[in-house]
């Protein structure tokens, strides 16, 4: 039987433990909340400082060349390319998940030009919705028969990507139940109907090793501010492999994807590479913080990240199932490794309630409807204690049942 | 005959002069580039320690609630119509110029369709080319006809708009020349033949007043990142008016422009209101530091900036056309009060040299294709002293041939 004082070996054994001292956390808390918004690494003030007094207050409107402010984009995308297995000129930092997206789903679109029949672009309906609406938005203005077909169930797969399939468009762990598509199958699948894949990497990239090459990837974008440590919402990511970045062509073609964005010709000519998914001038300040999550990263494998986030989640699950099993809680998240992400979600029939006394006694998850409580694990910054401690919090509230059923809503959970 | 102390004396009488205090400008730099980076507010270091250690790094995932970080695009909105002539709930925060641009756009060709044989956009050769290639972008994804013409010369406007001109787009005031539309006649010209018109406000918004209901725009994007001092690449704005707001319709429908974003519903239904422009989660940190700008101009009037950006430019045309009349200067900027932004171009046949030489010497102007210099006066943080001053290191720059004819162009200037 599992002990704090086992928890706490494990702590004293963990080669990763250090690295909570690179980020601020507040004290009394317990943050299982990650897989949303990622903790502040310690770096990000002083870097903020030098970009707001140094490079914008003093350089000023030099800071575009001296400071590198304009290739930020490639830069940050060189640095977090290895995370995904992208290579040097296949990623940018720009934008956001959902605008990434649409670029990345056109381009699919267009690779696909001229094969006839294929109309239909496959996902789920339980993907972040996101991606959902963000396929509708461009299908519908397309209108050109495109159509988006819903499985409910990844089981559903095999029997929905046919000949009449133009993209497949996955996220490759799902946001609500930390459930993992196998990539280099399911890319396999997406190839073997003679269609693409389009992966959704944002509860993927820092929460697990991705190989996006060897995984058969036709396009990918992702989220900095979950796993990555970026900060609030802050700028996104799109992988464009080398072999499709010639035929890449996206409608968002604004000046930063241009050829030659200073020449000012009154026409649109692609630059070649990587930077014709730029778009418009990038918010410099978060972009800027996004390199402090990522440097710690570098400090690291995501290998080693991944043994540890496995025996977190394997913790937690073993322990709420102990400690907890007189309560109706019901396991979402697959027991499989394989098929895990960085998280953990439970149903509850007051999950939104018993979620509100968790956050109010420093257990901070979150609520996803239906019914979800979601407990995410982030292996630089969560220990085996706080594993331990917040499966007690949570007992103890069971137990007690100290929780209000009439919780009020907030507006954002 | 104008002299320094006279520029000296009008400095002491300036409403406008304690402003710069709020600035952080460094020592021997004359900082005429506001126009394409605005100066640091003093503020912005504060409100960014507060975002980045308060916000994210104690209250983390609660400060989308408690914080207000999910509606501060809507906030901001709020707090930036005033400036343009907008009202309370029809401004948004959010994205890049272009992003924008590309919602503006598509939504007029949506609130113009089933109009037979409206299949033209109209605009400048000389406008800002991301506007350009954002509408070369859209149309040619649309792939339904749509094709853009470019006029020449603002003069060629009224031959351009006729019964096929689905939306005319410009910019309210030129990027490299200054020249500034007559927003109310050139609007009637586009409602006369059926038209909408879209205005990009990227030099007008903090530079000068706008009245986009007086003015008859249908819809309006802009930037923040300039005279509006919001920080380098801060996101930039859109408007739409309550009258086209029920069916304003865009591509780009992300979850945070959703009736109900929390309810994680598969399926796309746009919010009421502004909020239909909104797309994805946005760079908090970038973000509300455009606040620290906007809270400023709250001190004062567009009207009390717009007397004295109109002097200071005045005085600049005048000292240069007196001082440096010996070389070949070629005023480009309209003198006409009413067409001038709050900018002055002058060409000269070695335009970049003598740019590179000013900012050698602390006057930091910026150099535009083909052979222009330009000098933006921003009224909140420069002096007529200072006017005084960068026209006699030009002129000493022109007397002396002090400039080097073969520099180097920079990636970005």
């Amino acid at each position: 039987m599992t002990t704090r004082n086992h928890c706490l070996e494990r702590d004293a054994q963990d080669a990763l433990a250090g690295f909570r001292d690179q980020f601020d956390l507040p004290a009394g808390v317990i943050y299982l909340d990650g897989n949303s918004l990622g903790a502040r690494p310690k770096a990000s003030l002083a870097r903020a400082q030098q970009v707001i007094a140094q490079e914008w207050g003093h350089d000023l409107i030099r800071s575009w060349n001296t400071a590198g402010w304009f290739d930020l984009p490639r830069r940050l995308g060189d640095r977090l390319a290895p995370l995904i297995g992208g290579r040097d000129g296949e990623v940018v930092v720009t934008d956001t998940t959902s605008v990434n997206l649409f670029k990345a789903l056109a381009a699919a679109l267009h690779l696909q030009h001229g094969k006839a029949g294929r109309q239909v672009i496959v996902t789920e309906r339980a993907n972040f919705p996101t991606d959902i609406y963000m396929a509708e938005g461009l299908t519908r203005w397309l209108d050109r028969g495109y159509s988006i077909r819903l499985i409910d169930s990844p089981d559903e797969l095999p029997a929905a990507i046919g000949a009449d399939t133009a993209v497949v468009m996955l996220t490759h762990v799902n946001y609500r139940t930390g459930y993992q598509y196998d990539m280099q199958a399911t890319s396999a699948l997406a190839h073997a109907a003679g269609a693409l894949i389009v992966w959704d990497l944002a509860h993927s990239a820092g929460a697990l090793p991705v190989d996006l090459h060897a995984g058969g990837a036709d396009l990918a974008v992702g989220c900095t501010y979950k796993y990555l440590n970026g900060g609030p919402g802050a700028p996104a990511f799109i992988w464009v492999p080398r072999m499709h970045q010639p035929d890449f062509r996206q409608p968002l073609s604004g000046w930063w994807g241009h050829a030659a964005p200073f020449a000012m010709a009154p026409s649109f000519t692609p630059t070649e590479g990587i930077g014709r998914a730029l778009c418009g001038t990038q918010p410099i300040v978060s972009l800027a913080l996004v390199e402090c999550g990522l440097d710690i990263f570098h400090q690291t494998s995501m290998e080693a990240i991944r043994v540890k986030s496995l025996a977190l989640t394997d913790l937690f699950i073993e322990l709420v199932e102990q400690r907890c099993a007189a309560h109706p809680l019901g396991l979402v998240t697959p027991r499989e490794h394989a098929r895990r992400g960085s998280q953990v979600s439970f149903t509850h029939p007051h999950g939104y309630a018993v979620m509100q006394a968790l956050i109010a006694r420093g257990v901070i998850g979150d609520y996803r409807e239906p019914a979800i409580m979601r407990f995410g694990f982030t292996p630089l910054y969560t220990s085996y204690a706080d594993v331990w401690d917040a499966v007690e919090i949570l007992r103890d509230i069971l137990d007690r049942q100290d929780y209000n059923v009439d919780a009020r809503r907030d507006a954002v959970t």
